[in-house]
């Protein structure tokens, strides 16, 4: 047993609260938490656990303090490659001219691993152990991704991308392919974790978005997921031209199947032609099924999600660039939806959940001024209910995300029966982008 | 003389445009460029200028590049010690119990030493080369402030604070002591360069903002500037709050002195009771003045701005917190106000204007953004009028900054005459936080 003494940062199971165990030590063995506990029960705790409170116990003290590692719910990790470029672009033109280019040319493994390998490096240094990941169409390049997690001891939820319309043609697959490839990716994925004790690597089902996917994949793709137990991401209303996009295609759709819509959308319109509903139809949406962006939902679509058990991943610094608009993240979470924070790389320029945390905070505000200025809440003080503070946005890279990956019970927090997975952040570390002050306010 | 040889990212006059000059040359005669040429003019110039191109030119290849040295033109020095902290409270509650309290402990030099040394390091480390700064009220910590700079090679603009009410009995002075430690402070500062080719050092004339200063001061403080010829920053129409309390101290002053206001105001109402008007009134608008956020500005008081040859300190990342909304800087430049970039440490926690131009971005497309969910900008491409693009807001940390402090003959560009101010980023640098791809798109 490896016993860490320290201060740990522990976000509790409710969202609007985390613990700062100041001297605290915490037993792991095999790689799982075997207690936790004030540091003033070291000798109890040596002697029940059997370890040596000498030899055994690692001591990180000072300004150094353990939070939970984070876990990132969207990286495009192709999109590396480009990080930040032509952001300026509308979604639906970016992914034509930038995105689907670059991902094309990740048929080449030695390209691939150059990308992969060093993403899951940098997003390792910036703290995040576990990454929920887009690949790109091809099978062996979506293999190499995950032997580069191996490699780095990095946790990995990695889909094979299927698509089977509006994409270039050297860039989809037909529909039957795309299904039989992502089984094939499913069984050759689970492979990888042989002789593993904790699973490393885990195939995600992942139908990129309604607009470059037809139904009969999508309900294909449900039935693997199903069948083989994966979680389900794709995205879902994320920006204007997205959301249009899809209501075109559905109106065509319609008119061609002679079969127009009669659902009851009532104040909020059709519903039927909208992401969230369509995905819940052709049984998507569900417990372990992670939705992208999310950032133009409506109240009856977040209670669906809701009721379905399905996660939103908040990506908030992308959606300022592509998405015309902001997640109503403090609303999404009053109505009791399991959100994760996702960078969007390369939506998001930064391959950090730190940054991610950041912008939660900032387009919560966002949110908050505009109200604030149109008179809507607030009061003398300019108080108001939309903000979301950095403990909850720490709370949603770590617990939120856990949820999110249906792993609540191995992850996101110290406590035991879960796993040690964490990340010791040392303001004073050689390189530093902190100072530390002796006697500061 | 030294030569450069490499890349050399180069802001224009016209803040729309950025040259990038690649393998150029440019030479450097006792800290001031003498020419800027494509590198093929390598063996004509070491002709005209007799220097040995084998030995006396450096070059930087690969990935790295040059950029002017970044002007960062507002910065509370001693909230550094707390940066980060309590940015939830609103602007004048969050002066009240974090600001005043902290910087009323500059009056210890020890603290004020260790404070301001790492901030200028840090900055430095962050590419800003110059930095208007506010100190606090205390002449001794503020002129601690300019021997940091000056130990680091940090050209530094520095303001003692005035302030002779509404803040604590202990961190305020008397209007008169105030106007004569100012004066003080002016000749204090301006002996430390003596010995050095190019100044370093500058004393700023620096009333707070109007909520603790009296006019007599404010008065007082434009007679100084235009007798020491110096330069003048101020916050103003920052925050709603603030906003709020301007506009009640002028009520009561009106009542006291039975001098209603006359202005004709309009359909904008008074402008009379609001900072820019004050300020103006006051001899304080003028060539050399930094106005700090500005965000609640109307069109008619960024006409007077761009009348009187006053400058804006935009400050993305405070606005967020402190502001209740965003500074609309494209209409700003648009109506051809001069704008440069702030870190506004700490209301803004990053201490670097890398932050700021990012956030500079972002911030405008939080404006388009909301217009786009409104209906009033943007068509089919869902393009708009609003947004800062990244090669403006680098723009802004240079040139911006440079003809804020009526330095853009000095600073801010690469041209012969200025003076080699550079910051040499090499994206390949041991720790660096980027990646580099090989053949990427």
């Amino acid at each position: 047993m490896r016993v860490y003494r320290g201060t740990f940062v522990n976000p509790l199971n409710d969202r609007r609260y985390i613990d700062f165990l100041r001297d605290h030590i915490v037993g792991v063995q095999d790689g799982t938490i075997a207690f936790v506990e004030p540091a003033s029960r070291l000798g109890e705790m040596a002697t029940i656990h059997g370890f040596n409170p000498e030899s055994d116990v690692s001591v990180f003290m000072g300004n150094q303090f353990f939070i939970p590692g984070m876990i990132d719910t969207h990286i495009h990790a192709p999109q590396y490659a480009f990080t930040g470029t032509a952001t300026s672009c509308p979604l639906m033109e970016w992914l034509e001219k930038f995105t689907y280019p670059t991902e094309s040319r990740f048929s080449d493994l030695g390209f691939a691993e150059q990308v992969y390998s060093k993403l899951i490096s940098r997003l390792l240094k910036n703290g995040c152990t576990t990454g929920l990941y887009y690949a790109t169409i091809h099978n062996e390049s979506s293999l190499a991704l995950a032997r580069c997690a191996l490699r780095a001891g990095q946790r990995a939820f990695i889909g094979k991308v299927a698509m089977d319309r509006n994409a270039p043609d050297h860039y989809r697959q037909a529909t039957a392919t795309a299904i039989e490839e992502t089984e094939r990716f499913i069984l050759d994925a689970r492979q990888l974790n042989s002789g593993l004790t904790h699973p490393l690597v885990e195939p995600v089902v992942t139908p990129r978005f309604i607009p470059t996917c037809t139904s009969d994949l999508m309900s294909g793709l449900a039935a693997l997921a199903a069948k083989h137990h994966c979680l389900i991401q794709t995205h879902a209303v994320e920006s204007i031209d997205e959301v249009a996009f899809v209501k075109s295609l559905h109106d065509a759709e319609a008119r061609h199947e002679d079969d127009a819509c009669h659902c009851s959308g009532g104040e909020t319109g059709c519903l039927c032609e909208r992401d969230i509903m369509i995905l819940d139809k052709l049984g998507l949406l569900k417990p372990g099924t992670v939705l992208a962006h999310a950032v133009h939902l409506k109240e009856e679509e977040a209670a669906l999600i809701k009721e379905r058990g399905a996660a939103i991943s908040h990506c908030p610094l992308s959606n300022y660039f592509f998405s015309q608009g902001v997640l109503p993240l403090r609303r999404c979470l009053d109505w009791g939806v399991t959100v994760g924070l996702g960078t969007d790389v390369a939506g998001g320029y930064a391959p950090s959940l730190l940054t991610a945390i950041r912008e939660t905070v900032v387009s919560s505000r966002t949110l908050e001024n505009r109200e604030l200025q149109e008179g809507r809440v607030g009061g003398p003080r300019l108080r108001s209910e939309l903000r979301v503070t950095w403990r909850e946005a720490l709370w949603l890279a770590t617990m939120g995300g856990a949820q999110s990956l249906m792993l609540a019970n191995r992850l996101g927090s110290f406590a035991p029966g879960k796993l040690f997975d964490a990340v010791l952040v040392d303001p004073q570390a050689p390189g530093s982008p902190f100072d530390v002050f002796i006697d500061a306010p």
